[in-house]
């Protein structure tokens, strides 16, 4: 096919901070063209959106209702392939359902929506449709978390035996929520943010991470969960013990009230012959430990896995980043899409998170918060 | 002015390792949008090139002398606004000429010619016509590189004393040019690189960045320039004493032999009252150091220089790297494209290297050459 | 008073690995020599041992019990001041009994006996005798340690919230205990090591090093304690869920089988306006950490806490180490002994780990043990 | 021989610096005592320092003749072994000449004289003699110096191409000798330091660990010498390019203003095959980089060399510094003394520096100050 995918974004006006992310993300490998957008519940803001993106004024909407409705019945040729959703938590279900419902493939934020009925609705509706959704855990699309997880998966670090995954930031350490801050207020009201407040905008990141890099998943958990910001009704801190499936054993902690970190994701893993350690502030750097000394794995150098090396571009020492791991997303993402409008299977080296890991966050943020709450040492996922 | 701007491309076809980059770079910020391209002197490569990228047959040329002359003569609101040259050094210097000649803007990579008569004549060129001539130095687009030369402007570590800038490679350590490698081999020949080789692909880079960072300039140098891999015709390692108009002094050295480094361009900059350190493979940290303590600046985080808020996209931590950098050497040159049609002053915030960059580059090649010959210590640039 | 202060070391024959790190730290400032020794249980070994020490033949002593009784027996004038005992665990008790009893004073490894009730008893001890008794969590003497106490003391980070101590060491990752390694084997023996493994070994250094640098005690924990190795009868890893006295929660782990890591104690101390990071591999570097930017403070680098200062020796960047730290234990432990011999009170600038800390090691390692078997969440220390 | 060396100091009183470190050095390893001092010119000084040192005060004298002439006349069984001469450069050679005349083995601090003559003339004096004769170029003493040393010697990273050795300081930014800083004051005045400044005092390290570490000797150099800080009589920074005996070039660049450093020593070795990165301020790493991929190798973790597990006391990850690197010089300076007492020949593996290295600071220093003063490129050493 020769032409790029056409991309309708839901959300993202120009204030926001993640639409502009994933619109870098969509445009950094040529694959998508951002085509029409219903920015923002105010029609306003979304036409001044579109302006400033350089859209035609046709293609620019005031609803998602109204984008979804009027791309469908545009001719195939130059109608929207797929929705991106870029809102707050609360307002991810109803798009998604809808373009789900009226043929759009779908692009969407985390968690994925603010609670397990929705996500396993929207699962349900994902399998039935066989559109291709993705959610937009980007973190795994780093090419040295790629390798992480195929070094584990051929054991090149043996049986899994402790795992400690941490997603420490700073930034709402003071109420910053009533200062006026859009992106502090919508995350710490359970209304727009769902049931979890830290739990659900950074511990399903580390959460998403520690499964996907493991290849086991968390089957119970032990949470102290906290809110250390006088007034905020949602959680800013948790630490957590994990047990996983395949028998490890480890921690999960997240904050947003430890002062002074910027956005400092890190996970190790250590197993009966070695250990991996992956910094995301770092991100081009892997660390492989072992008793008799340690090598540092990095971007596009010496021999990696093609799962790593399929996800980085340029040559080693120019450091890829977030944005460009984010990009990994989409456009593995695009490849899906191409596949299925040519009736091709997948190619799994281009995985990314999708409908099921959507509804596996949502199991988390359930668990965390119940066993937040009882006097019982674990609870199960 | 409602619409992106239109690059035609000279060169980038799709096996060239720069070619990418400069097309990520261009689309990250949503300001330019590929409509044309010669990528290669073959026309079947250009045109599969072409292909690949989406572009429509007719904007895919097999020279870049079809590509001005055709563009010229389409309409207006169609033609091209900028040609992007990324060919080998030796094939920058025709298609700038033309393209300036005919009323194009033009981005080039760097070293901007092959020798100082043809960098000479593009500034004049530049000078004249008035049009917009940026030089991909792209090192100097990191936020923490901006926050550096403002520190040491605004005298944050006072008179300058010491200057260590370097860059090391290791990836032509062995004859690489020998094995079919084409990035090895027009950079080791001098018909297509010039009279200097890791001098003017990455030492110019060096210079390039401390001269911008110091704002001062390198009067005098003293350099041992080796070959060390045996039968390449062009100097593959370097050592420099250099002197600075500002009365400071230090070491420029580069390397394409050290082997097992990657692209570790760094600068530290001593002053009277303090010193910054700047690694490029690390580059979202600056670090500040005094004889008191020290502390790391990073992107994004807490107060910087407008110069370096201006260059950052998203929220501290999360790593922006040289695919941004370089974006933002491209969104600054759209900005002063559009200043130019708009008939507005550029905005000095959004620097970006020019002509001048680029005759200063082949002065420096030149002397250090000349220096790399002599018995007597210093040689003047 | 002009002499150096004799000891006499139970314990530490020339195989054992803290032997040689107790009589380097005791040598390093000058104020002891070691005068007498019962080095082993077996004659021979404790003879070879003096006489490598360069010990005249008659303070070389075939027992604790012996060395005790001969060296009181001695004129004050050659007699010695103090014994260290350097022995595995179960070995603690014994002799520093019989020394407090004898009027010597003790300094002992730790953890410091293996059950609560003998620790509580040599606590009694002290108090009744007022002989010094200093525990060596050597831990606690490195200058930035000490710079973090007092930051944190003096409100420097605010109140605080968030701790996350750690211990990973990857050594006992395979049974070296079944290879005849000594170390291994004594470690992971009940009846030398006492209920704890790793817990005991050290778990009680981590407790006892966020409790120093908070000035705030563990009140309650919630542990997962694992055996990983199989036929290893003691713990060797442990996730572990704290909150203390003041309102801050946190982590606990350590662990013996984290392949790849070496002695990687750290700690991370969260407040409402600021964090700090110290890491044991990397000593000489504090990270305080805002959401304005951070800063590393040194080892005797600029203006630090008179705590800081006055444990360190020499200049900063020549990097003090593993032994100055214990050597500041010997040292202030020495102090206080000439304190305590003219009649002086001790300078608390100069402080140490007591028999208190070695109450609080034994309170802990229980807490955890009954934690890991219930499924109570909350366990009170 | 069952007993310590005995040491005699010459210089070392209470408020210098070096005179601690050396005697921390000396008692480390159990090998040598403090006998005796000649600790200062002043003999109020001496005795108060002897007295501190808890010395009887029959072996505390007021000039080095003094203590020289005296411990020779005493009997064998109590005399001193050897003198360590810790004063300032000037005056290191009369009580080395002397000791040596007198049968006294000698450790001296770096440089080993003030002028070329006093050095070969020691030089002289010890093939006469076959006294041992140490240099205390400490840098030499770490393990992983050992480590990289050996790592050339085996052509782990092939022939040598290019050599970076830095030695960076801060603390003579501003004008600190005239505060009455008696550190400063010497070293800048060159009736006590000789005709080198900082090139005395760390160019003689950074040249000494560079000939050390490649086993191959600087055979010219083209130095650019500054004194940054007005009204120094002596230079604070040097740059200077290197060229090696085996066809290798490089840098050697040092400062005393370099605002913000510590004491930056670090060297870079890149062979054909692979380099090798150490930084004396996190001593216990080496980096091994090729270019697929590194390593970082550790003090006591894995498969080091003989020579770096013979200088290192502790296991991994408990790291050792700036002393313990310092003692293995004293050590092996021991071991040599009972060698040379038993009549057996010395232990290469124990290597320390001698008078040889001592002569060659000495060329060092003559050559660079002349190539700072001559226009022609290259200066033979």
């Amino acid at each position: 096919m020769s032409r790029k995918l056409r991309m309708g974004m839901v959300g993202g006006s120009l204030e926001a901070f993640i639409g502009g992310v994933h619109r870098i993300a969509a445009a950094i490998d040529g694959q998508i063209e951002l085509t029409a957008g219903a920015f923002s519940s105010n029609p306003e803001k979304s036409k001044a959106t579109g302006k400033a993106l350089f859209l035609p004024d046709d293609r620019v909407y005031a609803s998602f209702e109204e984008m979804i409705a009027t791309e469908k019945s545009r001719p195939a040729e130059e109608r929207i392939d797929f929705i991106s959703i870029v809102t707050p938590n609360h307002l991810h279900y109803a798009p998604a359902k809808m373009a789900l419902e009226n043929g759009f493939h779908v692009i969407c934020d985390k968690p994925m929506t603010i609670n397990l009925e929705q996500a396993e609705s929207l699962q349900k509706l994902v399998e039935e449709t066989g559109l291709i959704f993705a959610l937009t855990h980007n973190y795994t699309g780093y090419p040295m978390v790629k390798q992480a997880k195929a070094m584990i998966a051929n054991g090149e670090i043996g049986t899994l035996r402790k795992i400690i995954v941490e997603y420490p930031q700073g930034w709402l350490s003071s109420k910053l929520e009533g200062t006026g801050n859009k992106q502090a207020s919508w995350r710490t009201n359970p209304d727009q943010s769902g049931a979890g407040g830290g739990l659900g905008d950074i511990g399903t990141h580390a959460e998403n991470l520690a499964e996907y890099v493991t290849g086991s998943r968390i089957k119970e958990l032990c949470a102290d969960l906290s809110i250390f910001v006088d007034g905020r009704p949602l959680d800013d801190d948790g630490n957590i013990l994990i047990r996983f499936d395949n028998g490890a054993k480890g921690i999960l902690q997240y904050s947003q009230v430890a002062n002074g970190e910027e956005n400092s994701l890190s996970i190790r893993v250590y197993g009966e012959t070695g250990g991996l350690e992956w910094r995301q502030m770092e991100p081009n750097s892997l660390v492989h430990k072992t008793n008799s000394g340690y090598r540092v794995l990095r971007t596009n150098w010496g021999q990696l896995y093609p799962a790593a090396t399929a996800h980085a571009r340029i040559p080693a020492g120019h450091p890829e980043g977030f944005l460009e791991a984010f990009a990994n997303v989409y456009r593995n993402f695009a490849f899906a899409i191409r596949a299925h409008q040519e009736g091709k299977p997948q190619d799994p080296l281009y995985d990314f998170p999708t409908v099921k890991d959507g509804v596996r966050g949502l199991r988390f943020i359930d668990a965390a918060i119940q066993s937040g709450k009882t006097d019982t040492k674990w609870t199960k996922i």
